[in-house]
């Protein structure tokens, strides 16, 4: 099984983690890392650090991160880099989340589950479209019947 | 100013605020709406509705869901319905969120938020490209020199 990791500012890892686990179950091989309020970057990356070590015996780690460039983003990539095993993705939505989660099983390479990831993800992301009343489809008296 | 819900499953909603807060500040004209274990539609339909209500001196409200289909969904969908000045999207990500909370002020439709907030979700949602060790890019040793 390939490991999850979701990190992100605040509360945003365990804000998710609180969702994927009312739609999906207690997730196992998952982890989330806050960065909360306080909290320094040599924390974030040692917790980002202890949390890839717990999943070592997983078949690759996905870090599916809050956004590019912000401090977990950079931990994550900076504790990834060199290690063919872990792949980092951001702009995680819980989408992207609860189907990596899902179907994770049925992956044996990390590259392409973070490719199926961003798949899900981009395939999510929508506008409901409403069905507003158009002015122009109310239909007009007709002059002749007047 | 085009006023933000932000809602979904679990504690996605405060998650997401939490992050946001700590990225852009705390925002105003702003309401996070979560729906936590052993809470019932109804009560979530009646805190949306108070909350598009505590927004209504807005310029019309963006709801941000978690996913498409979800009870904050449909919740929010179903209370936006005949309403010009509410629009919905799901799939939300914190990118989205954080340009969609800065930039808003620059907009007067809700539509044209909605569609920028989209563009920003998309944008935001990538793959960060490992420079891992290529074997064909190591020299090889010059026969010659031995």
């Amino acid at each position: 099984m390939i490991g999850l990791i979701v990190t992100g500012h605040g509360h945003f890892a365990t804000g998710l983690e609180s969702a994927l686990a009312l739609l999906g179950g207690e997730p196992n091989d998952f982890i989330a890392v806050d960065f909360p309020d306080g909290e320094g970057t040599d924390d974030l990356t040692a917790h980002l650090a202890q949390a890839l070590e717990e999943l070592s015996a997983c078949d690759g780690v996905l870090v599916c991160c809050d956004l590019l460039g912000g401090s977990p983003f950079k931990a994550a990539v900076t504790l990834a880099q060199g290690r063919a095993d872990v792949r980092v993705i951001a702009g995680t939505n819980l989408p992207l989340l609860l189907e990596t989660h899902l179907t994770r099983a049925g992956y044996t390479s990390v590259e392409a589950l973070a490719d199926a990831a961003l798949s899900s993800g981009h395939a999510s992301l929508v506008k409901f479209e409403m069905a507003e009343p158009d002015e122009d489809d109310v239909p007009e008296e007709d002059d002749d019947d007047i």
